[in-house]
């Protein structure tokens, strides 16, 4: 499924990495482990790092509800969240075709505050669940307490572009003759052993966080 | 040495996280692969994934002289610049002391185009050595006509903060005895094999690619 771009949603540097799948456009907010929040309050932007999860078509995002910044979003203030993942450094023969194999997708839109109890838990399941699959099942769930402290804001995906390259370089004609390694260096996140704190050092560590990956 | 915070970058939300440090700034900066950047023209704050490199106190970063987003900036809009990087899953006992160990930074300011051709083609090297260490060395640098193609802007590290988590899980007195498995599992960007595009096959890979890793 293809959303319509937008006048603000419409590619223009490098149009044909463009895509407007929603299927592409999912896989990539699920996959992505952060997401950066941006805000302009004042006509000042700020880029902050976040947590994020995707149930359907809404991106949820979560803080305290002490956090100014996020505070400020709930009123309708406009917010534009972009979650990339770096898939590997393209080495080419010139530093001006040097690229990066990526995948992006950003979002604009205004948040809506989460008041209803139910949907709040569930966006914060979701967020558990975004940051380690499973984890969910293996972990409390918010008391009363707890989620009146937290605050939910959901951003929908409808204005949305995402943003893909991937592949050797492309190089000038000219410069394939030139005594140069090219190429590409595939990079991913990757877990090292897991460190359990001191209450659980007896414990075995659990599947869902032996196996971890990301989605996709 | 220590930047003095100003009322944009003092770390209202978990102070304790925050840091003002040049020298952890610097590395943050020096680590992150990518950062992201905040522009709000209109007043629709929009942020983009993007290469930058630190040379000394100020932060480049660069695009095509055609790329809309980055001529908004040249002319003194206020911009934010945000790199982050994931250490870890903190996996607590409940859902709500879930976090991430990371490090980010955050650069408030105007950028400034880059104009003369040496500073032009020093941010240029540098992006390239930001991405990967001695590839600069390693392939050809930019003719005079990729240099007009060019635009490169810099940000003063001049308004900035840094903040930082650590450790392991934060969980509640109560819920120590849990029968939850708590801890971090560490993350990294890590290389996989380099892949050689056609027109290298036969070539060995080298040392700078073989040997590519994160510095700090």
């Amino acid at each position: 499924m293809e959303i319509a771009p937008t006048d603000r949603t419409t590619v223009h540097r490098l149009a044909h990495r463009a895509t407007y799948d929603r299927g592409a456009i999912n896989a990539i907010l699920d996959e992505g482990l952060v997401a950066h929040l941006g805000l302009a309050p004042d006509g000042q932007p700020v880029v902050l790092p976040t947590l994020h999860a995707r149930v359907g078509d809404e991106v949820f995002v979560h803080g305290s509800v002490a956090n100014r910044m996020l505070r400020s979003l709930r009123n309708g203030a406009p917010a534009c969240l972009t979650v990339s993942i770096v898939d590997g450094l393209v080495l080419a023969r010139s530093w001006f075709h040097h690229s990066v194999n990526y995948r992006s997708v950003v979002i604009f839109g205004q948040a809506r505050l989460v008041e209803d109890d139910d949907r709040k838990r569930a966006a914060m399941a979701a967020l558990v669940e975004h940051v380690a699959p499973g984890r969910g099942g293996h972990s409390r769930p918010p008391t009363a307490k707890e989620l009146a402290a937290t605050l939910v804001l959901s951003l929908p995906i409808d204005e949305v572009s995402a943003k893909i390259r991937t592949g050797p370089p492309i190089d000038d004609e000219e410069d394939l003759t030139l005594d140069v390694w090219a190429g590409v260096l595939p990079l991913a996140l990757v877990p090292g052993p897991a460190m359990a704190d001191d209450a659980s050092a007896a414990r075995q560590v659990p599947e869902h966080v032996q196996e971890w990956s990301r989605p996709g």
